[in-house]
């Protein structure tokens, strides 16, 4: 933990709609009261219980807490990251049964990490997080930070798309794809491996870029430094195309559009439990290396 | 060609709004009444032209003709082969400019192709095409051959699928995947090809299923005998999914939707240069198996 | 089974070495002998048990044998295939706790089976094999039948080698890579399966092709009508080379070696339990389909 | 160019036996005369030569030169960066005529990139190199650099092969392959790229880990920080197993032995053309993007 900021508020968000809620939030509150810490839940999460609680949007949540309880899968941990990350708080969070890569703590973990996260012993793990903007005709029409992955792809319906992607204003080359996927390390292990790319620890400092059914035989995922500024442009008449950033907001795109990628300058920190590495959680949620 | 259908009528079909019509066309008009051979143009070819041609829907053009000229790229003639497959009539398919896989016969083998195919010498591929039912609660509401493939994809913003796949009425596997694509081996260099599926001769008579970005790791793409009757059931709460049938008509599914495909009674025949096979074609236009 | 011949004797050969076979192989002598069969053991088999058995030569038992009951391994199996494809018996295939594919009949569905097999009502899946032979310098030095695949690879310490194939006497594309599978659609699920190869269901009348690590980023693996006539020919300086049929034998190949692949003649019949389907094995061996 | 290294002495290394050397070199020597360089051939060169050079041992060579300049592909360059790699002394790598990825200067522009660098003006790319320990018994028996990758596989006739992988003394996973490959992001587009891996720009401070042919179907290239240890353990009754460093040197393998990898001290220092970036080479070279 930050050793500059005292932990004496909590925000919980969660995933509406959980019927385990009920169950979990309310010993959960009394639990934090009775270690003298304020709690504070998001509205949806009021709404589920019949305890009474504080309760304020998201926005103002992250705005006076000095943690993120998140709980639910991995949508509503992104969800805590565009809140968490430019603020510069950590996470702890939570799975609610789901199958989550990155809410790694369970709910039998969840006491065990409230104690280790007061006394300042969470294991915590820095994520970059990536900045993308959308720009059109010359100005920045969106502008967000992604934990994932930035995707832009085409419609059902639509034909191939063609991108052209320049690293450090250098134009690097051109896809004709169904759609293209810039990811951070977080992010190779959703997205960007359904789709070919290789599995990138969180401590390489790197952007990964793979792209989607490649019409071009040859094309292969790429990894390149996260200091490098990318830029996509949308060429010819694209027609229903999006960009989707971290798979919870989708942007219609124009030809011509360009979206521009850096790193952002805030890192996310995720609390994991004490005793499960990267690895470990790999393996567990993507069976992955087994016979 | 059929030995029982003497070629009086032959049809031409094109992709509107091309320039070069203008300049193939008449002459090759002008040819086809020089052989004793009546032409009937679609209306969009018909529009390009200044001189005169009898011009009819591409439906009664089917109905009349003995030969399908089509004048494009792959596009137009997956349009030709649904005309022409169930009517069992050939078709000669020229390349205009484009990168068409399946439009084999450039400008310049335009005419002595017609004079061999006039000469009952033609060298003819016969490619099974599939016919794609989709049934909801019970009924048939669609129902189209395809030469290349019938997909069921996600939109741009929805989250991944769950389908079912059963052969012959036994369940085979679930695929949680962007999509799946049910090819012929026609459609194994085209979209098949780009999701990570093998190119499988015209000849094998069989059925390519190839998932799209699956999440399962352990997913491969599936030949098997195009005498199998397959069928896909749409799971869960699926919203912006729809069926693709060759990359033409794009169809809504609802969840619990049915897709089943089976190998048409049908072949479609399809005229090529006499001197350039199968491989020839996937070398020149794939750069297959170049350095 | 085969109606014209009549099954009084069996034979058996198995994976030497293994503890398990005094414990399987006597009651499984009684059985057959109580039903009126005649057994005739391996050498290897005989040598691990303490009751009396006949034993001769696996030749003699293929020779006279009118059911092979194969214990062990696919690789006990392939052997078997060996034996029983050029003379047109079945083989009963029996799992010794191994990770098998092919070998499909637990201990536990042995007894069912074999009662099936005497009431004339096994489940037999029939299998292409492919006959390989080797040619230097116009001569055939070498031939084989495989059930799985004729692989030609590079030693661990030599260079990418360059290999032309042709298929029914034309050139069709050079590989520059580690090496070359040609597979049966049995062979599928084997180590073109490692390769990146599609699994091709066994009723499938197809020869696959698939390169192993290629140099050529476009290369893909190929599936060719199984009456093809397949070569392959060894290009450049090529030193530690080898062909490896049914990963059993390795035999060094030279510059400008031919290997000659065609369909064999006969099918090999395999023997499955009764209620496990081609996708039931698929699923439980190589964990397919699983999320 | 090291600011601190007058540079007088410039060592000459080739691949022997190419006809173009005595084309190349005797101008080389003149004008590097002219401009007070001593240049100083190995023993392959001089003897390729009628003109008198100083020739002695690529050792020494590399003790006495300031800068390597290696004449040939990336075999000769391979051999050059084992000498120059740990001395810090830079290569300035010419290809003649071959198809070399890292040998990026032409003949054209060997002068203009002469001139910069005794201009200090050189465009030099920095290279992590990794060293690689081989260990038995507790002993390590063998120990080298690489500039491109150290690789574990099996031989021809061989099984799958077993290998735990472990980071910072951590186990991470174990597979069952053909072969594994620890490459740097220079190895990436090498033998990496054939089996699968990504292309990885040699400014991500990371190593990449390749299975070849896993016979695990979910297994995916790996991509970790360039600070960590790697060890790799050879499980079971290996046979003709063989570690190959850069893909110069064969080592035979024994059961249990591990091999450990960590990053090279010193950075490999590569002068380029001007005015080629890294994806104009790798475009060129790979004709990677291409349609």
């Amino acid at each position: 933990m930050d050793s500059g900021k005292p932990l004496h508020t909590i925000g919980i968000i969660s995933r509406p709609r959980r019927s385990d809620l009920a169950v979990v939030v309310p010993p959960l509150l009394k639990w934090l009261k009775e270690h003298g810490i304020q709690a504070v839940c998001d509205e949806e999460t009021a709404a589920a219980l019949t305890v009474d609680c504080e309760a304020c949007s998201r926005q103002s949540i992250a705005d006076t807490a000095q943690l993120l309880l998140v709980l639910g899968g991995d949508g509503t941990l992104l969800a805590g990251a565009h809140l968490a990350g430019p603020r510069g708080i950590p996470i702890l969070p939570v799975n609610l049964g789901s199958l989550g890569f990155l809410t790694s703590v369970t709910i039998e973990e969840l006491y065990p990490a409230l104690e280790e996260t007061l006394a300042g012993r969470a294991s915590i793990s820095q994520r970059v997080m990536l900045s993308a903007e959308l720009e059109r005709g010359g100005k920045v029409i969106e502008s967000q930070r992604v934990l994932n992955d930035a995707v832009i792809n085409k419609g059902a319906l639509a034909r191939m798309i063609e991108l052209e992607l320049s690293i450090d204003a250098a134009p690097v080359c051109r896809y004709r794809a169904d759609g293209l996927i810039v990811a951070t390390p977080t992010g190779s292990t959703a997205y960007s491996l359904s789709a070919g790319g290789p599995i990138v620890h969180p401590s390489v400092e790197s952007i990964l870029i793979t792209p989607i059914c490649p019409h071009t035989l040859s094309d292969r995922p790429l990894v390149i430094r996260d200091s490098c500024s990318v830029e996509i442009a949308l060429l010819g008449s694209a027609e229903s195309v999006f960009l989707t950033l971290d798979g919870q907001r989708g942007i219609p795109m124009k030809a011509n559009d360009k979206v521009r990628i850096t790193r952002a300058k805030e890192l996310l920190r995720l609390i994991h439990p004490a005793r499960k590495s990267y690895f470990d959680i790999l393996r567990n949620k993507l069976k992955w290396g087994e016979a």
